[in-house]
């Protein structure tokens, strides 16, 4: 046995010994020497105390969303790596640690970052009152994770469904529905379990200020279920056909829907929240709800492809129920987007802005989806 | 900036650049630099290329669960180590890195392990004909992830529930239930994400060879959900409370089911299994299928708490419409669930057993609930 075989059996072991399903074994010195560390450890004062076992490494940082730049942790006499931060701001943070350069997830804690590309882990920082995307006891609705048949893509494709408290209890009762797309590198769970769009409902529709509805959680990047070599150069494109003639339909077929463009909102965020504003804009007869969290149109794209939405503002105004934008100050794509605002504000379309601090992040996407939550679907 | 922050801003922008949200912007040589790399690569001969970028690191292995050892890769001059491996044989695996000793998942591949403790990716070489668990054009049912008051617990607990297709459409029909558990540093995903028991179910029942049934996929260390240090010191026992007082009553409050010991089944992995045995057998009332993946009873624990189903063996056999051990001749617990076996024929307890090769594998799991769940519910 090499010693990776040994680290590999060792693991195993130590896992199972330390969940008591072998209490005949009697020595333990392998689940001792495994002992579980815990991190992260939040404290009652909004401090963390994150822990990394890595005995050989050179150098261990962890890489919170909450600090500026990677923090440099310390390694104590038993091979851990630690640091405490904060007192944090309440919210749930992505993190992960960089280990001699490698980025890895928090290897003991369970909550991940769904993403195709970087692999991080989750902290929430509760802080003493519950905040609007906090777990709390009040009813909760569903997310169904879901298969359907896109002709487009020519393959089964998947998407995440809320239906709210009650859905179930009724036969009767149909909702308005709510597209919201996540961003690039995103999956189809990022606005699920990282956006915490399912919660933040729940807490807003107990709370009287949401009307319940449906949400719609697909996959913005359709094109990575084609096998390689048949992606079409326009990727958007075949997100945007997708959408419009598989997902939905299927949606409507399967959920109890109110079926009209006053009831139906597209929201997305970064990559997502131009899939939005193209869609959304590009099929006013289909939505009147429209949601941009942290992206923008081009002038020269707006002007060429969204005449229609220009030419007659005043048609355009009546259409929409809501054209809303929202960035951090420290957002990258900030200055687009405000340039973007600044067109609407030349054509004379109507919109709601809201301009918060922070950057391209998800804490700011939390923000975002609870204030249009509130307004979608409100007279 | 320092090299850190350099990098944190340059992936940001890499990713940005990649999805063509920015096209204004001219200089794409970081993009390029960061371009994306294809890992896992199943080839039309089951083959696998993994690739990992490291530029830096001295040595990368892939530790994949098709092969009895970690395998080093080969570093190119473009910085991304690879290695080809196989021909493999169709299923599922779970595998990781090691970078310079360091575990790591697969940064480019959105399918995880989920799991408390280590954090693995999942590779699906499909093969030719479609497997058992394989996504195919089916009628497929919906996977929902809910939450549930829990007074054992005092807090809010999370399940994942399968409803089979056609659920949907009909008021009226009830199901029969398979209370399905993971394994130890499982979480409630994991009999979803990794077991697939929601795609075997779909494939079975599409082709005649399963009853429809809903699976509820409960979390197995529910110790885990409270505060530090107020574990109770039997966490075991807290589980079975919580599933036979908490999730129980919350299912047949909120799912068509049919509510006799009949149309209940319980069945796990590991830990998962040592609970199956321990909630099935001791409690005959509501159970009447019961389907232990890889795992065991011992001689003392058996002959001290389950004296009603041996001193009477002809009751029990009349009561169990199904008692299942499987396990693979590889398992470290094999010898046990031997003996478990040697047990129950002793007293002369009906049962079926499955033992197969390979080792503690959901490679393994997978073909135990394909077999199981085949039986369930059928006269």
């Amino acid at each position: 046995m090499n010693k990776v075989q040994f680290l590999r059996l060792a693991g195993i072991l130590a896992v199972f010994l330390l969940a008591g399903c072998a209490s005949q074994v009697e020595d333990q010195t392998t689940a001792r020497r495994f002992a579980w560390i815990v991190s992260p450890e939040v404290h009652p004062d909004n401090r963390v105390t994150f822990r990394y076992r890595a005995p050989n490494a050179g150098e261990v940082l962890v890489d919170a969303q909450f600090e500026s730049e990677p923090v440099a942790m310390t390694l104590d006499t038993s091979g851990v790596w630690s640091v405490t931060l904060g007192p944090v701001k309440p919210d749930v943070y992505p993190y992960s640690f960089l280990v001699d350069g490698i980025r890895v997830m928090d290897p003991g804690n369970p909550h991940y970052f769904p993403n195709e590309r970087f692999k991080g882990s989750l902290v929430d920082v509760r802080g003493e009152a519950p905040r609007v995307h906090s777990l709390k006891e009040v009813p909760h609705g569903v997310v169904n994770y879901e298969y359907y048949p896109s002709k487009t893509l020519g393959t089964t494709a998947r998407v995440l469904v809320y239906t709210p408290p009650g859905y179930e209890e009724s036969a009767e009762k149909h909702y308005p529905v709510f597209y919201l797309i996540s961003g690039t590198t995103d999956t189809e769970e990022t606005c699920f379990k990282v956006g915490r769009a399912n919660l933040i409902a729940d807490n807003l529709i107990a709370a009287g200020k949401a009307v319940p509805m449906i949400i719609v959680m697909p996959y913005g990047n359709p094109a990575a279920l084609l096998p390689a070599g048949t992606q079409p150069a326009n990727q958007g494109e075949l997100f945007d056909r997708d959408l419009l003639n598989d997902l939905m339909p299927y949606i409507e077929a399967n959920y109890r829907t109110l079926n009209d463009r006053n009831h139906r909102a597209i929201g997305g965020f970064s990559r997502g929240g131009g899939q939005t504003l193209r869609i959304g804009l590009g099929n006013l007869d289909r939505f009147s709800w429209i949601c941009c969290y942290s992206a923008y149109l081009g002038r020269e794209e707006f002007a060429r492809d969204f005449k229609y939405v220009y030419e007659d503002p005043g048609k355009t105004n009546e259409m929409l129920d809501l054209l809303w934008i929202s960035v951090g100050n420290d957002d990258f794509l900030y200055q687009r987007t405000i340039d973007f605002i600044d067109i609407l504000k030349g054509y004379g379309i109507d919109h709601k802005t809201l301009v918060s601090t922070g950057g391209h992040t998800w804490m700011n996407v939390k923000l975002y989806l609870a204030e249009t939550v509130k307004c979608l679907f409100q007279d």
